[in-house]
């Protein structure tokens, strides 16, 4: 078994109830890492093509990465993926909190789950031992209930339950998962995919020391580490601010998205902004295992909004998605959607993105008052969003149709409506304008599971230098505005870099080159080779994370998408409604020559988007070109 | 002006006797490093397609890399590149020794000569300084006459001279360029770019220290160097017996090139092993700038071959092409060619190639004794094989014809002379066999200058363990027989890290993943961050050598070589005359197949071999995808 990993995998078939525990040689947890590329691994391998999302064929993933469960800031995060009911692609989504360490703990690197259980069942992972239990009293319950239920069961209070509120029992299409309430797998609609396995929670909790190579050397990097986080301007505005901390500035540059994309400035943003929440509702800072710099935000609502602390607060994405993309002003109403996202299990985005869709089909007089049961979702009818957000986690109303995603909303309602749909591949873009940070069109457009904005650094970061931060050989600062070969260039090497993380389980936030960095790209090496025991080099690295970008596309070509998925929504290809700069909007023939060249320097075929045999063989992914349902 | 360089290029032109001093800024030199890169940089950016290489419009470049000159063991070589009479191709060929050091200490990181001088002329470069001076009353002369003349005329018996001898001047197309009578750019006829632009020899001398960006650095790992190299095993036996160490373990594997690639053994490699030298001729050991591994001879050959011990002695090379390929087992013989060799300027694989070429011929009664003027040139006669060295330096009866090199040669010849011509774009093959060694078949057939052992380090490194001592993600050691997919990313990957080292100026016996390594990856990156202050990752590096490779590739490209020029003399594609194992020849699919494959696994066209535009822009050379004459 290589240091730092538990060593195990758990496969867990509900219809037949069959546990296999799988082990791995030391040179396929290097080759994958974990967590993205881990996921890929199986879903390449195992699942057939054109699954239906909600089949039980489908298989649903929770993987850690090899830095999972290293005791320093940032180590914490894991992967849930599967093939997403949302948009058909690969879908995963990443979370933080406390999970994905205490999985490993438990003994398992990663939990491969097939099958569709009979009735309602929860599992219970504890000391290298899984359970299946009933979960037929829970269904129906909301977040907080169901892990307190689960808790109570089992005796343990301090399990870490990742559990789905109705919303995913429901099939609503962007349903999340949630542990400890708050900490979210949000994207993609893995929720959903639990809720059709009947799947209601998974219960963690192990006693199990991971073994590092050099555990010294991991004490003495936390060590700097608590002193380095008190000092850095990075991850002290985001301890204070939270996530929101960008909010205003986003304002700013015009670059902050308001009324469903229309406009690039919100005039209360001021009212919305992580500031204003620390001086009004903050009770509380969460922060992640290991992790002092705690940007997670705990607030308590007032009336009529009163709302739970135990449900967190709200992050920027939800700030943006429920507030301005809505037009609603009210950060005590935002906060109780987002305990209402928390408790029925939504993803606080794609509710904000199908919300703001909705307010647009009704301005436009394509959905009417009669539609939305005498509501009147203006933009900034801060009641309608808040009803709105329950309508769709139960489905009632309108929101049966809405809880279909804004693809399929748009496309039931015609008429117009899907010129309002803000998404890609059927996922709903989240609160980042790539008409101000260019190379974002090319992440959104090429992101294997839909819009997305973790999927690469944003251009903002490239404004600085970039060579100091982060060695890639990107010898000159671009624009954020600009999308040229060299931008392209840029942009294909972060997305390798990202991508990295996300097979490490490392926090974005965490690691260079974001300006709340803690830790550097030698320190990051440093950590790697401390749990491991692997001097790995930077090419070694990026290799991973390419590897796993190219597995991912590798999954949407079997499944049929092509490059004419890979586009935005016609809005960004147009300035804002109320003029914000010369630059804003996105050329289309520069966007397309763009995707070419990065297809090219993907080595993927430049016309087709296919990523070529030789890339495969490169990669050492080579069983994938010989995949018989390519 | 960049820590660790001199800071200025300087352009002379030898019709004008124009002098130019350029300066470039520090992103440009980071770009390219040197060595190369740089050489390619001017050869693409200046030198039109079509050129005839002895027009005075050839460039003929002399480019130091960054660690040229800095004082540890193996950062002393420097690059010398031209477009190649003998392949019309990219030509390079670099040297150790002491030349590129104090090119840098007189105050230039490289030397660009175009035009041609209306009379025999050399250059004499002193701080800073560059003079032009008559050379007629030294056209002629070999090579130690020469440097002894120049040293005296400059009054500096310590400057270093790098010399044309009497071939260079006659225009063979394999005459080489000589510093101090022994340390040679060999390879690619780049003395006889020399010759056509009537420049004898250039003599440098320079009391500049060069700047570093921690020189206390430098020297703590030059003690530390010191040290290892005692205790090593592989620079001792370097030290020991020279190159040849590995004669007699290639003469055991079947692997010896031997009677034209007859044959694989050779019956007297005993008589022409290092130990012997070591046993009977050696006098002295010479190193490099900076090295004590002191893997260069010394000897003293005894009658009726009494050598010159100034001239050196023969390397493992010399004694292979001149020796066991001649099918000669007189050490004393052998010493002696190589002699003639360093006083005329001669390359000794081309040579030894050419002669043992002509040898076939003789044997298969293509050529007749009459042809040359009474010698009898079987494999074995040593007599012939001394007296064709210098046929061909001085352009002697049949000598004349085989000064083309066997390409040309074979075709004037005819008559079936063609299947004993082995080259590859009109480069004779060096003296390791890719028959055993597979994936030094495709480093053959897609170097850009021809055949050549210097492209890629051998198959039997990738016997080890390849991910200890260079971490790259080659998880898995492979056979030297092996030409599977995996092999061809081994080999691009190792291809990439020594072309780095060709943009260094880095000795490829210095620095792993050679077994006779000095230095590891992160010692290397200590020391190019000692020298220059950039922190380099083994990505930015890695893509340096890929972006030299790929540079080279377009400029072949653009003088019109195809992939069909990727190939190998027929001999490899069967096996041995004498059956010395199973797998001992290149299945010629598999050989087809791993072509493509390095081609896309490269970013180039797999169909065409051409470099993709992506690649280009990935590579951050996006003015050769602009280029015109493309």
């Amino acid at each position: 078994m290589p240091y730092g990993y538990a060593g195990k995998i758990v496969k867990v078939n509900l219809t037949t109830e069959n546990v296999e525990i799988k082990k791995f040689d030391e040179n396929f947890y290097r080759k994958y890492l974990g967590g993205r590329a881990l996921a890929l691994y199986f879903l390449l391998k195992e699942l057939k093509k054109d699954v239906d999302p909600f089949s039980p064929k489908n298989k649903l993933i929770f993987a850690t990465g090899v830095a999972t469960g290293i005791p320093l800031p940032g180590m914490n995060r894991y992967c849930v993926a599967a093939k997403s009911p949302l948009t058909n692609t690969f879908g995963e989504s990443y979370a933080g909190g406390f999970f994905g360490p205490e999985l490993k703990f438990a003994g398992f690197d990663a939990l491969v789950i097939e099958g569709k259980a009979e009735k309602p069942i929860y599992l219970w992972i504890h000391d290298n031992e899984i359970e299946i239990k009933n979960a037929t009293h829970i269904w129906g319950q909301k977040t907080k209930e169901t892990t307190e239920t689960i808790c109570k069961e089992i005796g343990e209070p301090r399990a870490r339950v990742a559990a789905i509120g109705p919303a995913g029992e429901k099939l609503v299409r962007f349903a999340n998962i949630l542990h400890d309430m708050k900490y979210a797998n949000g994207r993609c609609g893995l929720g959903a995919v639990m809720g059709s396995k009947n799947l209601k929670a998974i219960a963690v909790k192990g006693g199990q020391r991971l073994k590092f190579a050099d555990r010294e050397k991991i004490v003495k990097l936390a060590k700097w580490a608590a002193k380095a986080i008190k000092d850095m301007p990075g991850p002290r505005s985001r301890r204070k601010y939270g996530t929101a901390v960008i909010l205003l500035s986003l304002n700013e540059l015009g670059l902050l998205p308001t009324r469903n994309f229309l406009d690039g400035k919100f005039e209360h943003a001021e009212e919305i902004s992580g500031e204003k929440m620390a001086e009004t509702i903050l009770v509380s800072k969460k922060g992640c295992y290991g992790c002092a710099i705690m940007c997670k935000r705990v607030v308590k609502g007032k009336y009529p909004y009163e709302t739970d602390p135990e449900y967190g607060g709200p992050e920027y994405e939800t700030l943006a998605a429920l507030g301005s993309l809505c037009g609603v002003n009210d950060l005590n109403a935002i906060s109780y959607a987002n305990m209402l996202c928390n408790a029925y299990g939504l993803d606080t985005i794609s509710t904000g993105v199908t919300i703001a869709f909705a307010m647009e089909c009704f301005e436009n007089k394509i959905l009417t008052k009669k539609d939305f049961n005498g509501l009147e979702p203006k933009f900034g009818n801060t009641n309608a969003m808040v009803k709105l957000v329950e309508m769709i986690a139960k489905r009632e109303g309108i929101g049966d149709i809405l809880a279909e995603g804004v693809m399929r909303a748009s496309r039931k309602i015609g008429r117009g409506a899907e010129k309002f749909a803000m998404h890609v591949k059927g996922k709903e873009v989240p609160m980042h304008e790539p008409r101000g940070k260019k190379s974002l069109a090319l992440a959104y457009a090429t992101s294997p599971c839909g819009a997305d904005h973790m999927q690469n650094a944003h251009d903002t970061l490239f404004e600085s230098d970039v060579e100091k931060i982060l060695p890639l050989g990107i010898l000159k600062p671009l624009s954020a505005t600009d999308l040229s070969p060299e931008k392209v260039r840029m942009f294909t090497y972060l997305n390798m870099w990202w991508s990295l993380f996300d097979c490490l389980g490392v926090c974005k936030f965490a690691v260079t080159p974001h300006p709340a960095a803690v830790f550097d790209v030698s320190q990051l090496r440093d950590i790697i080779k401390a749990a491991t025991g692997w001097d790995l080099t930077v090419w070694e690295m990026l290799k991973v994370g390419e590897r796993a970008i190219t597995m991912a596309r590798c999954f949407n070509v079997r499944e049929g998408f092509t490059k004419d998925d890979d586009t935005l929504p016609e809005r960004f290809f147009k300035p804002f409604r109320s003029n914000i700069g010369v630059d804003a909007k996105i050329p289309k023939q520069e966007f397309e020559n763009s995707l070419k060249l990065f297809y090219g320097m993907m080595g993927w075929n430049p016309d087709t988007g296919v990523p070529t045999e030789a890339k495969l063989y490169e990669l050492d992914v080579g069983w994938i070109a010989n995949f018989s349902a390519r």
